[in-house]
């Protein structure tokens, strides 16, 4: 299908930062990107979309969270972490289901989709459910079979079955799935199993997806019981000879900083669950400075309580300044590249996350043709600073439109919806 | 007009925090909020309205903006805040005229009330047009005529001119509009002027709005020049005789809180701006625990950029959790509070900012019906935590419809957004 965007308002990334192609044209040829320009391109097209008042840019990526949480939304806010965890997270996951995380994934899906995320990165149970659901929606997603440990006797079937999934599922859904190893996190794994399971994923070609040095309490905790940091502790359990996707690393000490830097880890921040579980902020500024690569998450519903990465872009660029009394900190520029070509790359997707021809066609359309969106001088900045996920009015990944004023194109919403509302897990 | 709302979930206000009233019948009469309960009350309706997915909520009071300032949203962006008021901000603001005004406290309007917002507190020039906007649009607002020092020679007419918008205004547009003595900060405004002006604000009977201890660089500013601190520079000057909306609050001694503690002295959180502009954020928390009265504002659309008190709960009920690393702190129903009874307490309006029979009819609709807001088993939490301001689809002030489904009742919004979309400051 070829589909035309015209008089288009087009996002474009060059070295000096984000800039606007003023009622340009933006032509898909299947999944790609074949033309950006300033007039209209030859050639037949299948659909002509025009554009007027409308903002065109590259579709986000989500690279952590746990969609089929959703299911959780909103459960035990305002607690304090350890009872939140203990009283009400783990005691309702004890009622998950494969049924449950099916129609929790195309509920997290339908959100995700109506605020542009175009391909999120995942850690939950039962994910040949979440593949199910990202194969008939038409999103992306990296899935895992991750790693973590509820008795001794699991050990080796948790690695077959991750190694097994990771066969299965890479690539599937025509490239739109991709798996990564994971592994939980470092309390809830032991050191051998995981030394043995990081060998396989280097061996596979395949990235890691970590939870990591996420409180100060799992810092102390790993220095009291492990003699080392987290993240000491995955680097000697050999994860970092693969690329990671390394997600929170709130407590680090220089030094950890020095070994993320070395090894070129992919750090995603995730700043609404960070403030909201009170574990404080990742120094993020920090973290730019040694070249560390930055995406952004939500972490799942019931750490945030949603999937928007509109509000992790604005909240992002807020509190650094604020924390560090720097309005200089993390520009617009910075924000987008963490919502957009960083996700892509954290994903291993080449040629995603920008508008480009011969790129990916995964886009949105954000209709400006709203007060809080005028005047409409620094399309970046309103972007990160005055939009909301609602603005978005077309979602489009590999050269399919998905969502459209309102309305999903391959999910059945209302159904979706009455599905998800209806599952209990108390 | 009498209006019914029917099969709406309805939230109450109880003493045990923030629960909801489902399917239930909420009917309006004039201005007033006449009925609420269980089932349909007796009596003919003008209009009724099925509210079946919905849930009614107060409306949303905006309490520090600078409405007019959306004609300057996104300018200078990400710049240190000296460039960014010197050079940019103030630079634009010499060519304020009072057509600019009015088109973009139009334009303000608009968007406060599509995010649910029925009334704000303002300070700006030229508060004759805004309030123009404020009566025809059907919103509310506290305005004033603030003194804000340009030259010696302005100082009588600026209080003489402040008087009297106060007598020409103050109870206008059926009590809607509401007028504030005003005092820009201590260092655009001379003491001795300040004192006469604080004299008048007390036999008048009205409230102070007043910027108040902003950044640590005001702090030490009023140290060095004057001796004390801004929140003492206030009260030697007289001003906390009269109840007072003291904006910012950010760099307090302990000494400091003492005296808005005694002198009951309400505070406006602006957590994006603060952030933004990195000033850092105010102590809200410590502010609490001393019994002090909080509210949200946006403060103006060019440290936010929006006005949208949707993204301001979201904000104060994150940031600080994270700052202090106590997920406890600021929990839904003091977010919900601020944004509410706390915010039309801090306007002086009685009977307003809850959903009770005898109460003002200022009320919103939000639209549950949405993948972002399923599950909803705690309406509480996904109004602070999950809701967008777009989710919004009617907001009501004083018993009349001002927006429903995204059309405005009393505005010609095309005609709006184009009028200040022409505007041109630079």
């Amino acid at each position: 299908m070829k589909i035309l965007f015209k008089n288009a308002d087009i996002l474009h990334r060059g070295p000096e930062g984000y800039t606007v192609l003023k009622n340009g044209f933006l032509a898909t040829d299947g999944a790609l990107i074949a033309f950006i320009g300033e007039s209209r391109p030859r050639g037949v097209f299948d659909r002509e979309i025009d554009c007027s008042g409308k903002l065109a840019l590259p579709g986000l990526y989500n690279c952590h969270t746990h969609a089929a949480m959703v299911a959780l939304r909103g459960a035990g806010s305002d607690l304090p972490l350890n009872r939140w965890l203990r009283d009400v997270i783990f005691q309702r996951e004890k009622n998950i289901r494969a049924e449950t995380v099916l129609a929790a994934s195309r509920l997290a899906i339908a959100e995700m989709l109506a605020c542009g995320t175009v391909s999120f990165t995942d850690m939950y149970f039962f994910p040949e459910e979440t593949a199910r659901a990202v194969e008939e929606s038409g999103v992306k997603a990296n899935l895992t079979k991750h790693l973590q440990m509820t008795d001794e006797g699991s050990r080796a079937r948790q690695i077959r079955e991750s190694v097994e999934f990771f066969r299965s599922y890479h690539g599937a859904a025509d490239g739109r799935i991709r798996v990564d190893f994971g592994v939980h996190a470092w309390y809830t794994c032991d050191f051998d199993t995981v030394s043995e399971y990081t060998a396989l994923c280097a061996q596979s070609g395949a990235r890691m997806h970590i939870h990591l040095s996420e409180t100060d309490g799992e810092m102390n905790d790993c220095l009291a019981r492990c003699g080392k940091t987290p993240v000491q502790w995955f680097r000697d359990a050999g994860a970092f000879r693969s690329p990671v996707t390394a997600t929170h690393c709130v407590a680090l000490t220089p030094e950890d900083i020095r070994i993320l830097t070395e090894n070129r880890v992919g750090v995603v921040h995730c700043p609404t669950s960070n403030m909201k579980l009170g574990s404080g902020p990742a120094n993020v500024p920090e973290l730019l400075r040694n070249g560390i690569k930055i995406a952004l998450g939500t972490d799942g519903a019931a750490s945030n309580n949603n999937l928007n990465l509109f509000e992790e872009m604005h909240l992002a660029a807020l509190l650094h300044k604020g924390i560090f009394k720097d309005p200089t900190l993390l520009p617009t520029r910075t924000v987008l590249d963490m919502a957009t070509v960083n996700g892509a790359a954290m994903q291993g997707r080449e040629k995603c996350g920008a508008l480009c021809e011969g790129y990916r066609a995964d886009l949105v359309l954000l209709d400006m043709n709203r007060p809080h969106l005028i005047p409409n001088d620094d399309a970046a900045a309103l972007l990160v600073y005055s939009a909301q996920g609602g603005d978005v009015c077309l979602t489009m990944a590999d050269g399919k439109i998905l969502f459209e004023n309102g309305e999903y194109k391959t999910l059945d919403i209302e159904r979706v919806m009455r599905e998800a509302a209806a599952v209990r897990l108390f």
